[in-house]
């Protein structure tokens, strides 16, 4: 009989545990978890706190007893696991309630211990709270009665989804970034769509917003602001818990992930490690990189546990999907950002477009802001955002899954995608956004609504082919009036220019830019139209 | 300058001609359309019938007027087209309310012209409407008022988004399939969920009716049964509308579909087709198929645009992905059912699961019904079918991108699908259909739900690993109750037997399994559990 010992018993490491014993039913199976509780809802966190999940028991999947009980795993919880000996292959499990140690030998050793908030170096820090664990959220919970104001430091997705929640507990909240954008992994024209969305339901939302002293009942920002805030909660983002590893001399990347090979084996071959404590492998460089996610930490698991048990596989490439929802909106994105592309110096093609969610003749539909970054060497996919009220997971699903399946962005055109008008388009999104991308690498030319400004500089016409009335309420500076249904009997006016046609999402600047540039006409579309230039520059 | 004629005005059609116009400013492009209406929505046609889409405007998508000042498109409503001269490389072109005929040249034709209702051969048949243009519509709807009753002869698609829309109208609605099944594109133990969803509603759903008669107030089925109609609309399918291609000489395939090749064009190099009319390839055979689906029309009008133009492209095969909706629940498919594949003699694996549509600790979720075809030669997703009142559009969105990527059915379990706990879970239904098929790809031994009573006839024992309250609220006739975490003290009743165990969607039932065979039982897990078995059992 052999012995597994399990650090961590939420996502990854309870995954390895329940896939092992299905896998070998003599194996000994010890998980330890330094908090109370195992196995419980860490994403449900914020909404348990925000009373949308309302009995605390929904968080605890599981407990020590049922996984005893169906797997027949021995589960220790406030257990801290420390001194890996490797050479004897032990390990040494401290009951934090009771202080009673034991030296556990192990065959195979698992590390799935998350990660820890990150608390950054600011006076008064101790006030503030973090959200990870059900103590966590307890410890809020308790604080809460009688809290009218609340400020949230980090603007990720921990970030907003307490910002949704606390406001649903009619707190007062204002979200600090220190950024100049909310939600790093979103490009700041698709971040800000989720700003305007808090802002519309009451949040205030600071960005560049730079965090120096925290007291008792408000913090202080280095520009002199003064945030009112009765409850502080640090949600800057999250550092691999790798301190046991290093310690044990295990290897550690430059990001304080442990280090793990495509079987997830870390540099000790009877060690593995997985989730939010080890580093994953990006699925467009290949770099290492950290993405904390419960579905990798989940899938990662169940491999870990199939290559304990003899089974050769692999793990895949992350492409780090991930989504948050908040008051109703859904921001979605996948693989990576135009700014990851650019800071990478990748040669990259980058669409916009603002289509309906479904039909928009059925009832009920609503706006999505779909964006595109593809590689203009091989039209690959390289990631995409999506914004919207509904629909928005959908399409993100649907891209990380072509991009998984190795499809290029122009065979995006070519999804057959399940199309009834409550659903969708009989042109989805999706395709809409293949075509386009079907367009760019076959030669048609777009700006990008940061190069606007440079455009006009060097000479191009900034043409509004929208109609009279739409021009009228509100057009990008400098901009004269076609309409594109003119244009055929105006196109005199253009002879000898170069025009960048826009209109309000891009899809009548396309009709006139095809129009143009078969007459003779230099021309490019503004990628996204009015919509997207005005997301940033219109306050 | 050449000119081109197209041969209808609806999806296929007019994406041919918008394409063709952005591609080629100087080109005659002519569009006949042998109704009164253009590029209309037709897929909201039901909806409008049912005063969901209140403004029949909304139907009318463009008008002729509206195609000539954006694309200056030669449109023609209310023109048939008849008499290709393929020699002469004319069409005759017949103004239906004025007699007015005219020979039109062309350089390239392309044919659209979509599919007509079948018409079974039923006394009083020619009482009943069809529904498939604007006309159609507006007839039905002149014809309502006064009506209680109606039958729908037919249960696919058209016949149950009618049902709906119909009742909506507060009319009482039968729909009567020929068939012992509605929906044919998915298998029985999935359309059922549909047909309860239907009757739950108020709709009387009768399967294995064969309608022989059709009077002025209601209709007679061969069995004698007499069902009241006020109103009557055959539904049944349509036939590609293929006559004046097959008058032209042009070849047209066993199904009346219009023969192509994989640039669309016809027998004739100079003459196109596409949309309902034309055959397709089915991506799991290669084999020529009939798809009636909008998106691939528009697709193929796009691509037709672009050969015509000078570009070199070919179109995909086709998955043939579909979704209904009908009274908040969600039926959708992609490729082959498991009938399908049976009756072509493919070796299948079949997986069904029941997961709910996000975290079930969060408030809302709904169940979903999923059901997989697997080769099991290669391991290569043949189909999917999946019903549920939510998520069900992203799960087959997801597996037909998939299938496009000629990812395995085992890879699904690797997909990174964005995850909150509003739109999934850590493990996704999608992954989990995956890991179910990494299982069985693995030697994991299911049975399915037809295959219990053959199991217990070879002398299985049938073991209910549920607990003893679910037991005895009902379970498999001859089932022994062991619940699967008394199965470790209890594993000596099993001794020297072959198990078939079963739980209520699979979850327990694949513990268990694992379990008897680690500890040498053979075993197998009835696929679905009690669920599935019971969805065809329990009536």
């Amino acid at each position: 009989m052999t012995t597994t010992v399990i650090v961590g018993g939420v996502a990854g490491g309870m995954s390895t545990a329940t896939r092992l014993r299905r896998r070998d039913e003599k194996m000994e199976i010890i998980v330890v978890e330094a908090s109370g509780y195992v196995s419980f809802a860490n994403c449900g966190l914020p909404y348990y706190l925000g009373d949308v999940i309302e009995d605390r028991d929904e968080l605890l999947l599981q407990s020590p007893e049922s996984l005893k009980a169906r797997f027949n795993l021995d589960v220790r919880v406030n257990t801290r696991a420390s001194d890996i000996d490797r050479a004897a292959q032990t390990i040494a499990l401290t009951n934090t309630l009771t202080g009673e140690r034991v030296t556990q030998a192990y065959d195979h050793l698992v590390l799935s211990p998350g990660a820890a908030p990150v608390t950054p170096n600011i006076p008064g820090i101790e006030k503030a709270h973090t959200l990870r664990t059900v103590e966590d959220v307890d410890r809020i919970t308790a604080a809460l009665a009688g809290m009218e104001t609340a400020a949230l430091i980090g603007g990720g997705f921990i970030g907003l989804e307490l910002a949704e929640n606390l406001a649903h507990r009619g707190i007062d909240v204002t979200v600090l970034e220190f950024s100049e954008q909310i939600m790093a992994p979103l490009d700041p024209e698709m971040a800000i769509y989720v700003q305007r969305h808090l802002e519309n339901n009451g949040v205030t939302v600071l960005t560049g917003a730079d965090t120096v002293n925290i007291t008792d009942k408000q913090v202080e920002l280095r520009d002199g602001r003064v945030i009112p805030a009765d409850l502080v909660v640090a949600a800057i983002g999250v550092r691999p818990a790798s301190e046991l590893a290093a310690e044990a001399g295990l290897e550690v990347g430059e990001r304080g992930g442990i280090v793990v090979d495509d079987a997830q084996r870390t540099s000790d071959p009877a060690i593995f490690a997985l989730g939010d404590a080890a580093e994953k492998r990006d699925a467009v460089s290949g770099d290492a990189t950290l993405v904390p996610l419960a579905q990798t930490a989940n899938r990662h698991g169940r491999l870990i546990a199939d290559v304990i048990t003899g089974r050769k596989t692999t793990s895949q490439k992350t492409l780090g999907t991930a989504i948050v929802g908040v008051f109703g909106l859904q921001a979605a994105s996948v693989g990576w950002s135009e700014k990851r592309a650019r800071a990478a110096e990748r040669d990259i093609r980058v669409i916009h477009l603002h289509p309906q969610d479904h039909a928009g003749y059925y009832p009920g539909s609503s706006q999505i802001h779909l964006k595109l970054v593809v590689d203009a060497a091989d039209d690959a996919i390289l990631g995409a955002q999506v914004v919207g009220e509904a629909g928005a997971d959908k399409r993100i699903d649907v891209i990380a899954t072509a991009m998984r399946g190795g499809l290029t962005a122009s065979d995006l055109a070519d999804l057959e995608l399940a199309y009834a008008p409550q659903f969708g388009s009989a042109k989805d999104p999706v395709n809409m956004a293949g075509f386009i991308a079907d367009n760019l690498a076959n030669g048609e030319k777009t700006a990008q609504y940061h190069e606007v400004e440079q455009a006009v500089a060097d000479g191009w016409t900034l043409v509004d082919v929208r109609s009279e009335g739409e021009f009228a309420r509100g057009t990008i500076p400098g901009a004269v009036n076609i309409p594109v249904d003119d244009l055929h009997g105006r196109m005199d006016e253009l002879a000898d220019q170069k025009v960048l046609a826009f209109c309000r999402v891009g899809q009548r600047g396309h009709v006139a830019v095809s129009l143009l540039e078969n007459s003779g006409v230099e021309a490019a579309n503004l990628d996204g139209g009015y919509l997207t230039w005005s997301a940033v520059n219109i306050h």
